[in-house]
């Protein structure tokens, strides 16, 4: 991926649209090379899918749920049990982390009585042994498009960077 | 917004898509309509925005770091505190929610220097007090496409019901 | 329930009184409708019992204590245990809560011995795992009459404002 | 306030009534006594108010709030607190109870938007450092009724046995 | 027990000496109704034993380590952990407490070695889930003479009130 | 301090009594050599005090409080605020320990409106940041006479090994 | 660093030598090699010493504290207090950390009376906030030739896949 | 161990050398008994093992995790999985600590995949009931030459002081 790809990817996060002729506007880049090489991050899987961006309030989706997970500890499990978390309805992320407990799951729900539901979807899970969850009285931002929270110079100087992510030194001679 | 336009917007989300092509095919729906449907959603501020869903990996934004934070407690204090989270780079999510912490905050950042960086940027804001940050070991699910996450039965449901949501009864007659 | 069974009810919660010609003093409503609109109140549901506000400390139940459940997390639990809580003497609220706990109970008693009793009977219900419970050491407000925490003004704004409690959208053409 | 007494108040507070006839059918006490007693318990003050029991979820106040409070440790600063706490619009209980944290806040509230309304009149109060909110997802038990929760044995061997209450000896002799 | 007797045993309690004239001394009241009190106190319980109050640095058992138990949550159970708890070499105190733990033991102990042949005889008792040990860098006071942290005057005030102890009102006429 | 000084101590914490004649009967030692020895460990200062063991439940000192203290943190500060809990009414211990808080307190109380003046003493030191107060359901073993606890061939075991008794070698050759 | 270099660095670390005839012994290496190698890792800052591993209980430093600390919440801070951290005499180990508390850090001490002057030591840092200490109970394995915790297999690995340490996709062609 | 093998060992600790004629230029000691010296303490077991102090960073063993373990409480069982513990690989320190947890382990890895591998082998020893670990930010101070810590005066006292080190007094005469 060089740079040309990331400005493009950057001003499709940044604007919100994924028309060509509105990313030539805004980058100078032709046209034909957009159409290119969109196709080409879409083949070498850096673009997954299409989306819209949706207002989820308006959806009637608009309470947002973060459980935090403590599952039976057992070897192999935090994979099985992520899956599962995975298919609660409503649920959209699910975090393997390090600390206290072993998951962060956010989930959207419509009303009060669904947090009943979600709740009562995590017990039915047999490995899971506590759950946490917190009510979010408001989001204040969940932005989809991750490369328009950085700077384009930062997308750069990282991407070149990328190679000595980890501070281990190579032997580059 | 009735069942046609969830219908679409469902097979948006579950299909990746936004061609309305595909969308006819898998629905049904003349392509005429979807097209004013879509148009007529933008205008209601139901889609937002067009986006492609990134591969984060890829990208070498690939380390998730999930951080709670405490902030002094002054009267109208954590919009202002949630903003300034909002804008520090990487930073995607901001939930202020009930609980032990003010803040839930997700960043995505490219490697481990950055995870300094971050952490520094919470400390430069003044009312920040405590921050406890997660690493993600690994991500089992990050669905940008919510309503990807539901059944169209449940979605449907949820609409129709949707009025009596807290439960408060309605003098309807 | 309109506006005149809103004052009503208000005043009721104000005063301490079910007289209707003391709430026909404070209001200026005719005594007559007070009965009518009581009688309606009853069989809606939302007057459920007459009871006495009476002085917990002078019937010599004068300790409160706070406890927190942890119960072993099994699919549909919580209905089950929640009942099992409600059934403790001295037990007057459970509330099922989200958070590290399950439950919140709170009791009154007599005197010190019984909280040992209390805890024991907590011990006795097989899937409770852990409690904590807190020694109230004042209580400065215990107030039944849940209205009188309001003002008129916002439970009326509030009667009116129901429907979209949620913030999800309603589409009333 | 002897046997008598005691059985009048359980009976009310069991049937959820304070009408004579209804208690004189349930005890075989004679009606004027009664109404006798029912005066002089109102006079000593035990009886406080008179009030009905009303149907939260009903009167649209059907979200329940469980807040704890940990304020500024100054001389003297938990009774100021306390009533400061007190006067916030939906708060009915408040308790200082001794553990982790100060104050045990209870209260009831219309919906979602007024969540983040109660946690702003929370960081209002200048002393209050932290709050910690739990959602309450179902309230299994919320009785007002307090000698409902007892048997009459269990009442009146407690009446008798009051004045050793805190197991002190009395030199009797 | 009346004031006569409270003076002796807080004398006692202050002076750290059981002698009957040094009593005399400090408090007026002749020998013989001190020996006469001493007695009386003994045969009620109230004096249990004779005892010297020894320094334990210098008895090799200097190091004093308190420990929270978290034990398995039984019916009954409280009681026989609490006593096989109290069985263990060392252990002076076992207070079964409300709180997020059950027991709170202290023991005194010689030397480091002693802390993981204690921390052993925990894991032993079966019922015992959870330990979590305090190391006591110093400590600043150690009375067992508790009759001497209080004044005269609050003991006698104590006496005379401790009757309604739990604030609950006796019907004395 | 020989084994001889030691079986005496033993004796005396075993038997809860300090009467030669007693201790002459149950060790064999003759009663010149007790009165001598037990000289001699006063003026060593092993011996510190005479004092009786008094029933606290009897002496309406019945309840038992555990507070742990967090003050502010400044340099020497620990021992200062050590002190000033030590002269608190009622409190009998206070250890400076390793661990999440500063002081783990004790203190004899005699009623619940006690506990209330206890916590306010706690208040009134401005240094003292949270407490946290545990109330003590029941007391199952307060034993002043550490001695008892250990068997008398542990502390022989214990006197003659304790000069190495942290483990470091000595140079003895 | 080639698999050469691995390979003498591990046996170092295995059988605790620096001797070239003992390293020439193990893996067959030519003594003129692993002399030049030695050279070259000095050269390049990979060896930094020479040091013998030392038995800190026969030294008289037999108790490991380990000391959680909490610092003020400044910009720029954690590194100003870190390095005053460091220079606490017996800490051996600074650790600026991910989770609830800022810092983990280790020390070694030879007795009881060292742990307050330790503790006093962090008091006096003046933005240390709090500490939360640990008492080692006894330390199972302390091994500073961390690569003798590694087969030669994973470490062998480890090199040459470490360029791609953090999942980055680089662009190789 | 005397003053002349104490000064030994802190100049090959502070300068980071085993070489005799470097520590004689330090010194003034003569070589001769240097040599002398070493071969004693070596034979003493005070020196265990020669080791090079490794950069680990370039080692690419950059990452630094902590990890608190919370075992199944049986007895006998710590030391047993405080052994399993220290086999897994990149694991350098096991401590058995008072506090919630029963470990403090610390692991040295390369890259993000091994975080994952090392929970994993966490999970895989059954009586490991929860493990909390930590990602190391930055590591500011990791000092394997321990006596570097300590000023040579506070040694010297430390040894002539350690015989008391429990405070537990002798009766030397």
């Amino acid at each position: 991926m060089d740079e040309t790809d990331l400005e493009i990817l950057k001003v499709i996060s940044d604007m919100g649209t994924d028309s060509p002729s509105d990313i030539h506007e805004a980058t100078g880049i032709p046209e034909s090379t957009i159409y290119y090489r969109l196709n080409n991050l879409r083949e070498r899987g850096i673009i997954k899918n299409d989306l819209y961006d949706l207002d989820l309030e308006k959806l009637g989706l608009g309470i947002t749920i973060i459980v935090e997970v403590v599952a039976e500890y057992k070897e192999g499990y935090h994979k099985k049990i992520g899956e599962r978390l995975s298919e609660i309805e409503g649920v959209s992320q699910v975090h393997f982390t390090m600390g206290e407990r072993d998951f962060v799951v956010i989930a959207h729900i419509p009303n009060r009585e669904e947090v009943e539901r979600l709740i009562s979807d995590f017990e039915a899970i047999e490995e899971v042994q506590r759950t946490q969850s917190k009510y979010t009285i408001t989001t204040i931002k969940n932005e989809p498009r991750i490369l328009s929270t950085y700077s384009l110079d930062t997308l750069q100087a990282n991407i070149n960077g990328s190679t000595d992510s980890d501070g281990s030194e190579r032997d580059d001679t």
